[in-house]
């Protein structure tokens, strides 16, 4: 039975050796319009084995059930403005959850208007919810924290678009050191002290005699950072805030042909992203928030990758591994 | 310049000899948990060059993109009750509609709720619509004409559902008569005279020669007729409404198997579907609207036709012509 438990415990803190540190999953990059290609704006971070969404555009859950994206462990959403693309598929989406029982609390991160202009719709449609729903205000004219548990801290990036609207950083905490499972194995060390071991601890055997922590860990992964832009103008107060991160998305609504169209509906362009990437020195760029009009983002691309080499295009339904 | 304009209005004369009656366009579905396959409830019915929009889940906009659906010709939309799934998708469509510079005005028939709790989402959203966008109030309980123009009539069809709900009957009106073009021709008649021609009119030639209505026409298209009727139980009361309709589209979220949760929910099943398009004497039967349970829907399909033969399936993106 001891046995038993041990390995579910080494197991999952194997699972802590994951091979990934954050995992992002596009569910839509497109922009107001709709395309073929492209929902609007959804994304989910998925960081120490809980997930948060950004944003959440009109058929997200459509998306998440193509697929075939389960969010399960789904606490938070982050909404960056209240456009319609950014946030019309809450509804939808908190109305399903209720049809399938969720029970785990679900809270909303949005400038206070949110909860004001979609609560008629969900006192009409998800009355009796079987989870506890939770909007939290923001300023999105502040860089805050807006968001802090045990693993990670989550801040607003003021941004400027026609309404107000902001990015958001999430920056992991430092976690717990990776236990060599064949040293654990050898001194026959009891479950009891896996985690006081993990937290740095040496350890004592029966016989007095003292294991270094350095034998029976390997060092904690580095914290992973991901910051999320958009929608926004070229805007250089971001880049001290998104400083190093090690992925970056940032809105590359037009190519360099529209800059005047990016700057009149205050939008950036490819080129742009990939400049506050460059400034920011982050590890990787995506870009996405795509125009209607670019049913090949090859130029996008192109004109991003001239600025800053590692650039990739969001795509619906893409997952990077970081 | 007379023979082009003439050639243009005869053009425009065979275009009314259309190849179908009614043409609809399922957009979705599916009911109210999303699927791999199928989008939430929408629609949209042709007749006599104008578009009707029955319904409108999430994500109608979206399909509409995908398939290439055009709705320039659409200026009234018809929900059939207050569930997400057969109206969330109105907002961001409407949204689109201002962006994408529509003047037409639109109407929407709805359940008076719609407008309210829709408003402060609409009117957050959707400032300055450079069209009017007018809500008409239905009482879900009456049979009763809510919308009549020179080519069609449009009467609510009261449906027992978990909350107020009503499908719609679509009756054409008799149309013009056709002209037979190589008459025209040949007794070298003016274009003013070809209206009052297709209206039943006989012609006089100059010479005072009676030319007979039927040796210039053919009769008129038999009027075509359409009923929806989504969501809904087993209602018999609504045959006497929908007798001897050229098309009816009837909701069958479940299979005989699950009559006990169809009967809980208040849905009908495929075969209820079926017996009341037997009932009613409809020349074919639509079914739709079907539980996320059936990823093959052939059950549904074979439990229908074994009381109804001229039964097809509902699916997304398909055209149906009569």
């Amino acid at each position: 039975m001891t046995i038993s438990s041990q390995k579910i415990t080494l197991t999952h803190s194997l699972q802590g050796n994951r091979r990934y540190r954050g995992k992002l999953t596009i569910l839509g990059c497109g922009s107001a319009l709709p395309t073929k290609n492209n929902f609007p704006t959804s994304q989910i971070l998925e960081l120490r084995d809980k997930q948060y969404m950004i944003d959440c555009g009109e058929g997200t859950q459509i998306k998440m059930n193509q697929l075939g994206v389960k969010t399960t462990r789904l606490g938070r959403i982050f909404i960056s403005h209240l456009h319609g693309d950014h946030f019309l598929g809450l509804v939808g989406m908190i109305s399903t959850f209720g049809m399938l029982k969720r029970t785990a609390d679900l809270h909303i991160h949005a400038h206070p208007d949110l909860e004001r202009i979609l609560s008629p719709l969900l006192n009409y449609l998800c009355v009796d919810l079987p989870f506890k729903l939770e909007f939290h205000p923001i300023n999105p004219a502040e860089n805050k924290l807006i968001f802090e548990d045990k693993s990670v801290e989550v801040y607003t990036i003021p941004l400027r678009h026609r309404v107000p609207a902001c990015g958001f950083l999430f920056k992991e905490k430092q976690g717990l050191r990776h236990i060599k499972r064949e040293m654990i194995d050898f001194y026959e060390i009891p479950i009891s002290k896996i985690n006081r071991i993990k937290q740095g601890d040496d350890y004592i055997t029966q016989a007095g005699e003292t294991i270094s922590n350095e034998i029976l860990t390997t060092p904690p992964n580095p914290p992973f950072q991901y910051a999320f832009c958009s929608d926004t103008c070229y805007l250089e107060s971001i880049i001290p805030i998104i400083k190093g991160v090690d992925l970056l998305y940032h809105e590359a609504t037009f190519a360099e042909s529209e800059a005047v169209r990016a700057r009149q509906t205050i939008h950036s362009t490819a080129r742009q992203a990939a400049l506050i990437a460059k400034k920011a020195e982050v590890k990787k760029l995506i870009i996405g928030h795509f125009s209607a009009r670019y049913n090949d983002k090859s130029i996008l691309l192109n004109e991003a990758k001239e600025v800053f080499e590692n650039t990739e295009l969001a795509e619906d339904g893409k997952v990077f591994y970081t």
